[in-house]
């Protein structure tokens, strides 16, 4: 049914998040930090479950011209597609449907965040591979939906519509990541499944999606199509992107599109890997619930995070508190509180200390 | 009354205090740290204080021989003696009268500690003078005593006896630092002043109280006597003082002598600086209570120490923290446990950790 020949798993890496500053920093966004005991980055991790399903062959990462060296490296295998500057998810997905559609008109494309971690990893590939079947099957834009566990403020929710194809529901609507209350309603609604970032469907099809919903982004990426691997491209992309809005996919096509399913994932112990205190969750603590990386030393503290890098990090009395010492800037912090570290990192970029940013 | 030419200031600056760690070292105690916002040195200021009193040239310095380039960097004009190891304060202040007696037999001798810090300076030298006073026309040996104004547990407490020449009283009794319930009975007594370790007493009256109640230390003092500003006396130095016991003036003469007199001082803003929580008294907060020293970004956080000196160092959400980045090692702590800092240093110890010691 499925041709393993015509399916390609996009990467999507162009994430220059600050929620892990003082460990991740522009020049070392997330994606390439590691937040396993054999310190795989997230990026090798994601590429590496994709290997069974599609072949190494069929990895592409699309990632930021600073970062390709770093995707090299990381993900040795992987065909590259960079771009000169991020324009969110619109652009890359259209940009690597355009080369997958160069190889193959009927390609099928996984498309997915570099930067999540997975725990049960076969159940990860037959979710996917039941996303693909169903955009193969239907030609819809498929999302993978994680049921979820909490009232999560930091996810986007998609309501289930009637059932559709094999496990996939028609998607009712996108919602926005919600507020606490908001987030409870929905998760006791019971037909409500966080969006996952993870996608599939025919680059035809979204490549037709695109041209109804962001026209702007379809012409740009056209005059693109028009030199792909020829000795202009580098330029014409270039230029296309520096004029691009940065939209992503789901506000700038999925939300208006109708065509789009939902497939309930099973539990594979997803997590979008948001905070300090999410990483937390993948390591090991000690007997006082600390979780303890670098050179320590640890006294009367429980259920705090101590990396630290370079220098040696004593905690005395302390609980509850993120401790991040990356050698050249630290970061101490309640655990409730790491969502606000964007604060520090807008203040730097206010202070112009771009060594630090 | 008084000649000026027959009274030395002793600075002792033996300690290599672990209270300050990770900022204070055994290669950089607490004394040659700055607490003050024109980064003046402990020992710089201890000094400083005592010139309008006594002159430069006759400020002495007792310090262990590895910080004798640190004290004839902080102190230019002291005269220094060199202990090859540090035996408590009862062998520093003997060594010390040896040198002073040796100079004039008459001498006067004011021996204070290097590391404490004082707001109003002329109130010290006026009861530093009318301590010297009651030293030479009683011939007593007279302690510095401040009124309390809380039940610290860190301190020794004197009571008071009868009132003696001027504003002296007999010692009734030296007590040992307290714990909490009877620190706050003294206090509540109103005849307790804290012991501020800071005397005066003639040269010959110390050294008979030592022969008295230390007869082994005086028996080593005389084998140095004998030797004084000759060739041999670093090797005799060297040899008795690896066999001495480690014991302060307090507990091996004053407890026992008779002719112990106490001096009530003026206000004059004392502290022994004896913690960080201490030290972050003598400096300006910010409009929350912070006090920050060196490269900081501080978002939402209250009454925090937060001290960085090589790095940047970011706090969110935080209250009453102590913050410490030394470079090579970082302390953090909330401000009520910072006395256990101790216990990171034992375990540093225990570790062999001495670059970080």
């Amino acid at each position: 049914m499925i041709n393993k020949g015509n399916v390609r798993g996009v990467i999507l890496a162009g994430g220059s998040g600050t929620r892990f500053w003082p460990i991740s920093r522009t020049k070392r966004p997330k994606q390439f930090l590691s937040i396993s005991q054999d310190n795989e980055s997230l990026i090798s991790a994601t590429a590496r479950r994709l290997v069974p399903l599609l072949g190494q062959e069929s990895i592409w990462v699309v990632t930021n011209i600073e970062h390709k060296p770093l995707v090299e490296e990381h993900v040795p295998y992987a065909r590259i597609i960079a771009e000169p500057v991020g324009r969110n998810t619109a652009a890359s997905i259209g940009l690597a449907a355009l080369h997958l559609r160069c190889e193959n008109p009927q390609m099928v494309m996984v498309s997915l965040p570099a930067d999540q971690a997975v725990k049960d990893e076969e159940a990860l590939r037959r979710t996917l591979q039941a996303a693909i079947d169903a955009a193969t099957e239907t030609g819809q834009l498929v999302t993978v939906g994680i049921p979820p566990t909490s009232p999560h403020t930091g996810y986007g929710y998609i309501k289930q519509g009637k059932p559709g194809v094999g496990r996939t529901f028609q998607v009712n609507r996108f919602y926005e990541k919600p507020n606490f209350e908001r987030a409870k309603r929905y998760v006791e609604a019971g037909d409500f499944l966080w969006n996952s970032g993870m996608f599939a469907w025919k680059v035809e099809t979204i490549l037709k999606a695109i041209q109804e919903f962001m026209p702007q982004l379809h012409e740009g990426l056209m005059r693109i199509d028009a030199v792909l691997n020829t000795a202009r491209e580098e330029a014409v992309v270039a230029e296309v992107f520096a004029g691009l809005e940065s939209i992503s996919i789901d506000f700038g096509v999925l939300e208006h599109a109708r065509n789009c399913a939902v497939i309930a994932a099973e539990p594979f112990g997803w997590s979008d890997v948001g905070s300090w205190d999410a990483w937390a969750e993948h390591f090991t603590t000690d007997e006082n619930g600390n979780l303890l990386r670098g050179d320590t030393v640890v006294v009367d503290s429980r259920n705090c995070v101590v990396h630290s890098e370079k220098s040696l990090t004593a905690v005395i009395g302390a609980d509850n508190l993120v401790i991040i010492d990356a050698g050249d800037a630290l970061l101490v912090c309640p655990r409730g509180k790491v969502q606000d570290v964007r604060a520090v990192v807008e203040e730097l970029k206010r202070r112009n200390r771009r060594d630090l940013m």
